[in-house]
């Protein structure tokens, strides 16, 4: 006679599935989801909050990069003490950064779903943008302008700086970059029918740009003089140095996207208000490679690519 | 001068989000999402393409329960051996399990994400349900018939029993009930407008029915003679040992819901040409708790909740 035997549970949530959503016809939908994992996508001792406002933040940049509007969040955690009192606290401090963001866009969610495991996160994000209206990867054009929003390598900074040698300002500045960072979607929405490509730059401005050059069949050069840079890096690192880090470094968040230059005035219109600014860094060319040069023409070679911190 | 860091990727996919999917603005929408960890819900053996079908099958299950038909789905997954030859050939198993089950219901998706991490792997779907009609928990009244579809404990058998005991069909038959659920999306669309509660059962009948009880703030009597066993389980395991796991093991899959007896024969009516069929076993009181009792009305203690198998 068996015992009762151990049973395989999907979860050990109670909660329901999100329900009901009422849904405008215009409006296509989309969809975003990532995975963190501990010691893999944050460190060890990111506090619980950065973990939840980051694992919220990186799906609405994905929204951002189409042009789409927040309209639903879910999260799935999967903790090592689910269930006993130490679960509930990383539990309970991560659902406050997660809802902060989620708060900001108005965005309606229910409690993550929990169960027992090697401590990672999932969220899911809706989306909606008007029917055709979607931002691609695959339209830039020969001619056609490169730009980024707010500033890059500032993420890689504060992985790479030691924060004891820096004044407690620009320290917490350059943590806020790395842990909360801000989605840009206010931006994203701004570009629909404007920009002829555009992603997030979330594995470094080299490899995020590449995706749209190979989607789109186009090289790229980019001017390294003009990349946005924050004054905090600008005040800690010489100039090669802090183009390396906003080129390959990630983590950043900032859109990337490629605009006919005939829309210029278009767009400093729309995003006159919006805080993060942009700036052109280059021009999509028909053929050949992404190649970063210098004011006097003279190439730059960027870093390779980046690997996970552990 | 700090040499290039180390940084945090969010994925190491280059997949783009499910994007621009049109709607019906007279159907609502349904998310549900769900994580699954190895070793904790689903046994370090489990082969890749199970995991793949099953971790789409419990998120179908709940869409099931809600009423909803499937529209989209996509999945997140974690391997510690992500991007080499290993983790690609799980990822592909996975992908081929979770492909079989997504194209018979026509669910679009876009490839798996992946990322480097202990192994687990998170479905999230998205449903449709004409507005108004989604299924709910909350709507059990006294006097309401307690039904659920197909049979109750395989699962249950199936991690319990020892398969070398057993004859080769009825062997892989249980395999399948485990590895391998049928979410009842059919019976859940056929039960809008008809059922006044439901649930999928994923932890075991005493424990969902018991979601409804409370949601509906009422009790139940579920006669145990007349809970669905398969004949393999009745081969198996002689009758209240049957009941034992037809009543508290997990994983069956299966829909629990409530119906006015009025109803019973537009349900006969709707459900007729479902294979999976349907049972009557209880009805719903007005007060107390959960009550399990044989044919000459004697109580049956069920057994407690069930544990992760780890």
């Amino acid at each position: 006679m068996p015992t009762v035997p151990d049973a395989i549970h999907p979860t050990s949530g109670v909660t329901r599935p999100l329900q009901a959503l009422d849904w405008d016809a215009g409006q296509q939908l989309v969809i975003a989801i990532d995975t963190l994992v501990h010691g893999v996508h944050f460190p060890a001792a990111t506090a619980p909050g950065d973990v939840g406002f980051k694992a919220l933040a990186v799906n609405l940049s994905d929204l951002a990069a189409m042009g789409a509007a927040p309209r639903a969040a879910q999260a799935c955690l999967t903790h090592p003490r689910d269930g006993e009192a130490e679960g509930r606290r990383w539990l309970a401090a991560f659902e406050e950064g997660l809802g902060t963001l989620a708060q900001r866009f108005g965005i309606p969610r229910v409690p993550a779903q929990t169960a027992r495991g090697p401590l990672s996160v999932t969220v899911e994000v809706l989306g909606s943008v008007p029917r055709g209206m979607a931002l691609c990867r695959d339209g830039a054009a020969p001619g056609d302008l490169i730009l980024v929003t707010g500033t890059l390598g500032d993420a890689g900074l504060a992985l790479s700086v030691d924060s004891a040698a820096m004044d407690a300002a620009s320290s917490a500045w350059l943590q806020m970059r790395l842990a909360r960072p801000e989605p840009r979607i206010e931006a994203g929405i701004a570009l629909r029918g404007l920009a002829s490509a555009a992603i997030d730059v979330s594995d470094g401005l080299v490899a995020d740009l590449g995706h749209i050059l190979a989607a789109s069949g186009t090289g790229a050069h980019v001017n390294v003089d003009d990349l946005p840079l924050s004054l905090v890096l600008q005040q800690h690192l010489p100039g090669e140095h802090a183009w390396e880090l906003a080129l390959s470094s990630g983590d950043d968040y900032e859109l990337c996207f490629t605009l006919p230059p005939r829309r210029l005035a278009r767009l400093e219109d729309r995003l006159r208000d919006l805080a993060c600014g942009f700036t052109v860094i280059g021009t999509i060319t028909a053929s050949g490679d992404l190649q970063c040069r210098r004011a006097d023409g003279s190439h730059f070679r960027a870093a390779p690519g980046y690997r996970h911190f552990l």
